[in-house]
């Protein structure tokens, strides 16, 4: 869409028109939804001023760039957003040219604007990065890693700061301070009425200049933290005032420098119901428009996390000695509950994955047992920390990992299947998962008294194993359970949520298997599984992970270290390749892997 | 040692002791030399002011704390500095209840100050953590992450900002030059005498309040980067005058509230040869007191490390679309040699893994061909960089992952172990190693022609295989090389380093084998892989890799994936453990791998 000879009115018109599309189809399908309807004038003003052409355009998480594909020929394609095979809930250059750079992740986009920078530079080409980024995204010490080379550098971009002062939930942070502390300030209001005054009469481009001789004014700028790491600051500004931004940001690309342009907004701007409210309405379940209620779905299954979060709760009122964080995701992680009954033992430390993790390492050697809640998929950003600070003095702390396995429509970037491969080869941590609701209960229980680096993992969606068929037993380190026992020589293997569905799977199978829950995948339940092994002969693996370093693998080394060579392992976990966005039924049924999927395949086996 | 009555003229004394040990040792032993007599009045300023005894001392990487070790009835011991079941190199609390915490890579210590403030809040105790980092510790977004906590929610401790301008090399970054600035200013000079005056008359708990009184001083406080973040910042003061850094130190103990001492040093200080020298005396190996030479080492095979730099220097001369970038490692990777001649096109972006590999990945889109050069052990720290930023665009782009396998003296906080088995789950990626001296050109010439996302790892010391015996071969994607074939049914697998002491095993052995040469680990070989499982039937793995998702695992679940189960692996990788230091050699024997320890145990294969 070529918006750059729209009048203000008709950018105006155009803003309600996004905004009227994306409350429509988020309302069905589902989505991010504050933190786009906040941002649309952002990005008309983006369009209207760069040339996504040419220019870099990078989102932050990118969690707010759907008025962005609504820009660039994906209007009508935008009623399948997250939905299989339809538009991405994210930034995706395989969907569109426009769409410079994936990410589902938060805090990379200042350092792809400097690796985008670099390249423009070496390769003499007018155009300029632009990249867009939450205050919440700015918490995370790889933004600030960039901004640090970027003040020395010194090579141009703008970096559009949206500051709607609540991150995804509540501010944390002492930047967040910072921010609001630069909105409340009388040295800002003085100053904003002065630079008010300055634009009214002079040309855009001098504007900025004008204001910086004033070398006297340097002192009280509002955006000194930014200036002192050597970048041009400018801001606030009224992130919804298409004229201020627009002016803005043609200010800022003469410039030639990096830039800092500070913009207010208010999240959900537009849809009353979800207008500065924190966490509710950021990532939203499809509702009615009218009455901004979710349309429930019919299963009444409580979700893990809720489990996860009322049963911690208990414990915590138990036990004095258990403290616990989350790294920005106190609603998702249902640690929210926690953070307001006690606030002095369980906190949210923004999105700030590596802190979280080493600075819960120092309490657990304080003899705190500190509860890591992070989703499978951010605790990659803690890795070195899992390794360095917590398991090599085997510190008695726990991982809980939520979202492990698909997580749906999010997709490729938040898929939480990597976890048990990456955190199996590391020494002194112990890795266990439940199957069901009051199995999580009791690997909570075991968590906690086990007393060394221990994690977990557990589904998005609700468990499939239901309780009437097999009750939850008590973990015991490295004890494995056998569910049922069949007379052929097959065995279901499963992990966590596996389990629940190996069980559908041998419902399907037309002859008797056995049934094993492998409850803990290191250490393995090696007795169980060399008994295991004398008469059952085909292991089929299920367990919502990747086959590389997965169960399969790691029960294949098991058996060759053990030297047994007559049982034949087949794994139904991910095969080596990014998995995308849909509903987790629909994706798996792509990947093949649903109950009557797998039992096909076992019925059809062709091994022997 | 208490030296809490000590005089200042015996403190100064105890300096020149500590000087002269860490001096005699180091020369001996090898270690890190300029840092750790860089901050002796430090610690020696640390143990009289604070108590080691019940508060935690927090050292960031810890490769300054030799001072800490001689002060805590480590003295005689030191001797055995790095030696194998010596003193570690670095804090380790399995050696002494006085080291806190273990540290080895950078920027933890700040968020281990906050967790242990968090856990004597709320044990009510009157203990008070002190951190002592380096400027270059400081770029590290960790670092940040954990001062954005901690100027929020303001929790008492002490962080010693030890300023040397120089980092490990030369300083990098916005903050960098900040710090600087704030040295060299106008302002600081005025306000530096203004309170020296002040402090000359009051007494110590006063001295620093009534400087916060003056409002009007605030705005031109050399710290306002630290202030605007919430933190109370003294500085700077000269981090040699004991005296001085007492009386700070004194201070900042009574303020309840977390401070920022900034001190200055001189890397190196008390020893003239390495005085204010930038990365040649930071790591060292033994060296003459006297003329200050490096003890040569009799092998006189080049290091991987100046391979790797000579012949990127080569093809970045013919390649104008190779660039790249080092964390703070230009001399340990060789980029130094690049960033030299090409400023435009290689980096050193300061300690800051995560930013270097998604900054890169930028330009990889940008139609340039990034090698990331990164030491195993650190390139765990950007682990979800590579995973969200590089692989699931498969962007082409290399890590070059230098230090692969054993490290020696460095220890557990060290070893490149890891690597094969938290990549190779990753999906897109390639790895490969080379074997030799012109192999690793070789690999290097296969990263800059293939097209994606890939990695090769080399080790610290000399390749084991002689190219006479075996030349290196070009590498073609996923083909392995069968380099020696024999009459038994054993194959000897190697990988890497590990194929030169597969060759050196099977010259022990008393009956011939086929030595085989992975060369990729992924994608593997499979019509090789295929064929040698027809005929042999003992697979032995050398790989300086973890067993856990490494060569012997990898290749198991192969086996079982091909339906092959008449193939027996046995793998010499390193168990479940994290590893001491010590020499390679004598690390090695103590796992039972040297190559004669594994000719012994598959002679004594008690297989069949």
């Amino acid at each position: 869409m070529d918006i750059k000879n729209y009048s203000i009115d008709e950018l105006k018109l155009l803003c309600k028109n996004i905004r009227t599309r994306i409350l429509e189809v988020v309302s069905k399908n589902g989505g991010h939804l504050s933190s786009n309807i906040g941002a649309v004038e952002l990005i008309v003003a983006m369009h209207y001023v760069f040339d996504v052409s040419k220019d870099p355009f990078i989102f932050d998480v990118s969690h707010q760039c759907y008025a962005h594909k609504l820009l660039t020929d994906r209007w009508e394609s935008f009623a399948t957003l997250r939905q299989f095979g339809g538009i991405s809930g994210f930034s995706k250059p395989k969907e569109s040219s426009a769409d410079y750079f994936i990410a589902g992740h938060s805090s990379t986009s200042i350092s792809l604007a400097v690796g985008a920078a670099k390249a423009i530079n070496l390769k003499g080409e007018d155009r300029l990065p632009v990249a867009l980024i939450g205050d919440g995204s700015m918490s995370a010490g790889m933004a600030y890693e960039a901004l640090n080379e970027l003040g020395d550098r010194k090579y141009p971009c703008v970096i559009i700061l949206n500051d709607n002062e609540m991150s995804i939930s509540k501010p944390i942070g002492a930047l967040s301070k910072y921010l609001s502390h630069i909105m409340a300030g009388e040295a800002y209001q003085k100053f904003k009425s002065g630079v008010e005054k300055i634009l009214s009469y002079m040309p855009d481009s001098a504007n900025y200049m004008a204001r910086r001789m004033e070398e006297g004014i340097r002192l009280i700028t509002p955006g000194i933290f930014f200036e002192e790491l050597g970048l041009e600051y400018i801001g606030p500004v009224n992130g919804h005032d298409l004229s201020d931004l627009i002016a803005t940001f043609k200010t800022a690309k003469t410039m030639k420098k990096p830039v800092i342009i500070h913009a207010q907004t208010l999240k959900g701007k537009g849809y009353e119901k979800a207008e500065g409210h924190f966490a509710s309405w950021h990532g939203v379940s499809p509702f009615d428009l009218e009455s901004g209620e979710v349309i429930k779905k019919s299963s009444t299954k409580k979700s893990p996390t809720a489990i996860f979060s009322e049963h911690l709760l208990k414990m915590a009122g138990e036990h004095k000695d258990i403290v616990g964080v989350t790294a920005a995701m106190p609603t998702g992680t249902g640690m929210d509950a926690l953070i307001e009954a006690y606030p002095e033992r369980f906190w949210d430390v923004a999105i700030a994955e590596q802190h979280a993790v080493t600075s819960m390492a120092a309490m657990a050697k304080e003899g705190f047992k500190p509860f890591v809640v992070i989703y499978s998929t951010f605790l990659q950003r803690a890795y070195d920390q899992i390794i360095h600070d917590a398991c090599i003095l085997n510190l008695n702390m726990t991982f809980a990992m939520d979202r492990a396995g698909i997580v749906g429509e999010d997709g490729e970037t938040h898929q939480g299947v990597f976890d048990i491969s990456y955190l199996n080869l590391i020494p002194n941590i112990v890795l266990f998962a439940p199957r069901s609701e009051n199995s999580l209960k009791l690997a909570m229980q075991f968590a906690y008294d086990y007393k060394g680096v221990s994690a977990f993992r557990y589904p998005r969606g609700a468990f499939l194993l239901d309780e009437a068929e097999f009750g939850a037993k008590n973990f015991t380190l490295g004890r494995g359970e056998i569910l049922s026992s069949g007379s052929s020589d097959v065995a279901l293997i499963g992990y966590g949520n596996g389990v629940g569905k190996a069980n559908e799977v041998g419902k399907i199978l037309p002859f008797s298997t056995t049934l094993v829950d492998l409850v803990f995948i290191k250490p393995l339940d090696e007795a169980l599984l060399l008994d295991l092994a004398k008469k059952h002969k085909r292991w089929y693996i299920i367990s919502d992970s990747v086959k590389k370093g997965g169960v399969g693998e790691i029960l294949a080394g098991f058996l060759q270290s053990h030297k047994i060579f007559d049982v034949k392992i087949v794994s139904f976990e991910y095969d080596d390749k990014f998995i995308t966005h849909g509903s987790a039924n629909l994706v798996e049924q792509s990947l093949g892997i649903l109950a009557e999927q797998i039992a096909d395949k076992i019925t059809n086996d062709n091994l022997y």
